[in-house]
């Protein structure tokens, strides 16, 4: 933990809250709570311009360590990750997520795989009927493990110097993804994450969120305590896009979202395969 | 990086992987590639033992800044947490939660909640439907928003000295937890995490994962090459119960939670409380 660390932790609060909420939040978290953990969770950026240099096999092998170290339900371990390099099988999964370059030109997709299979398999090893793996609790249970060793592999990449960035899109179409990744039943990808060295000429900035005073509940859920931090979040956002020539207003990218018919496009139809697959969220 | 972490590096992975493994896992894994974030992933274990002194306010609010860190699928931000201190509250939700002492006794629970229900004020207030609050992938946002926040709070908490336990138990009685936590529709909450300071005298060892030989896939899932790393990890995990006295076969607990009709309980209705409350999964 080094000076430059320590001195930074006004600055990160600064870059993650905005100036108002990163008065009240430094007033809370002091120096003397301050480390090197935090500083690097709390200058994570999505990095969506990489160097064409691959990620090495020992970084890869470390990412997944700690993916492996995350808590796992009853240690049933239902995740899996699936490492793609290949540039004609990532020129093929673009298109699936959205088109984007950056998946095209991945340096490493991983992509993140709620795993029931590896339980399928054992049940039919030994005989027995996969007889649970229908309920929504199932499904649940791959997605958080999924989820969580995807958050640690996010945090050892990026304590490695590397980048990464969610792709939510891989959810697009899940039965021409399952196929092209070979997915058993009972499995499926619930996000990808491509993994690089960042551009140094095309960082990023850190994104401001919502203040504690939004995401924090104290007892009980309080809706109505929130609503001038999130007037609050839309001036501070606003300015954050406004400084990047960009107008745009986090309240109306919520409402576009979750109001606008059709907004999800494809993904209305994600349960249709998720049922297919062996998750009938029942 | 103090030598002392790098020292720790092959210990780590024998921890981890156990013996076989982790040799394996060295051999890629070199000193090179390993720093202060990974050799605290790599320990992660989860705590249930605590002392009785509370989690201070900026203790709490450190973990809540990097929950906030984590990405957010589009920037919606679709979670928020609940912490509970209060001793009477804690007893009452223990019993909805498989009645544990970690629960009772808490010094802090965090509740990790799917939240849409900020979408859904934003849209009544701006006269607005919440059309696509149906979605299975709405809920899948939400649930993979609050799962990688929740990631990010546990190793904060463990960077700040203090344990957790993840607690997926808070997901038997929906119902009843979301009236005691005043949870407004379009929310439920994923899972619960305990976090305290940990008792000294109750360390927990840290628990061999399968080897990245099973989790790991390249270039596409191929599960016939998995085998003989869950039959090694079968054995590896049988020795590190039985050094703790207990016989334990994993792959008996995979199989007893997926193929014994019953193994969820009241968690098989977990379906009918999200339609309940907004999450139709359509």
């Amino acid at each position: 933990m080094t000076d430059t660390v320590l001195d930074d932790r006004v600055a990160a609060l600064h870059r993650r809250y905005g100036a108002r909420a990163a008065q009240r939040a430094a007033e809370h978290i002091g120096p003397e709570v301050w480390n090197e953990v935090l500083a690097l969770q709390l200058a994570h950026r999505s990095v969506r311009t990489f160097l064409p240099e691959p990620v090495s096999e020992e970084h890869l092998r470390a990412i997944v360590a700690a993916a492996s170290s995350a808590a796992s339900s009853s240690n049933l371990q239902l995740w899996s990750v699936i490492a793609v390099t290949d540039r004609e099988r990532l020129a093929r999964i673009a298109p699936l997520a959205g088109d984007q370059a950056v998946v095209r030109n991945a340096p490493l997709l991983l992509v993140w795989v709620a795993d029931l299979a590896r339980a399928a398999r054992l049940a039919q090893q030994h005989g027995k009927d996969l007889v649970n793996a229908g309920y929504v609790e199932s499904a649940l249970l791959g997605v958080v493990d999924a989820a969580l060793a995807a958050q640690n592999a996010t945090l050892a990449a990026e304590s490695l110097g590397l980048g990464a960035v969610y792709i939510g899109a891989l959810r697009n179409h899940p039965r021409e993804l399952a196929a092209e990744l070979n997915l058993p039943d009972h499995s499926f990808a619930v996000v990808g994450q491509v993994v690089g060295h960042p551009d140094p000429d095309a960082a990023p900035e850190v994104k401001p969120r919502l203040g504690q005073d939004v995401v924090l509940h104290r007892e009980q859920y309080a809706a109505e305590n929130t609503d001038d931090g999130v007037a609050a979040y839309e001036a501070e956002i606003a300015e954050f896009y406004r400084e990047q020539g960009l107008a745009e207003s986090w309240v109306a990218r919520v409402l576009s979202r979750f109001s606008a018919p059709g907004a999800f496009g494809s993904r209305e139809a994600l349960r249709d395969a998720l049922q297919e697959r062996g998750f009938r969220l029942d």
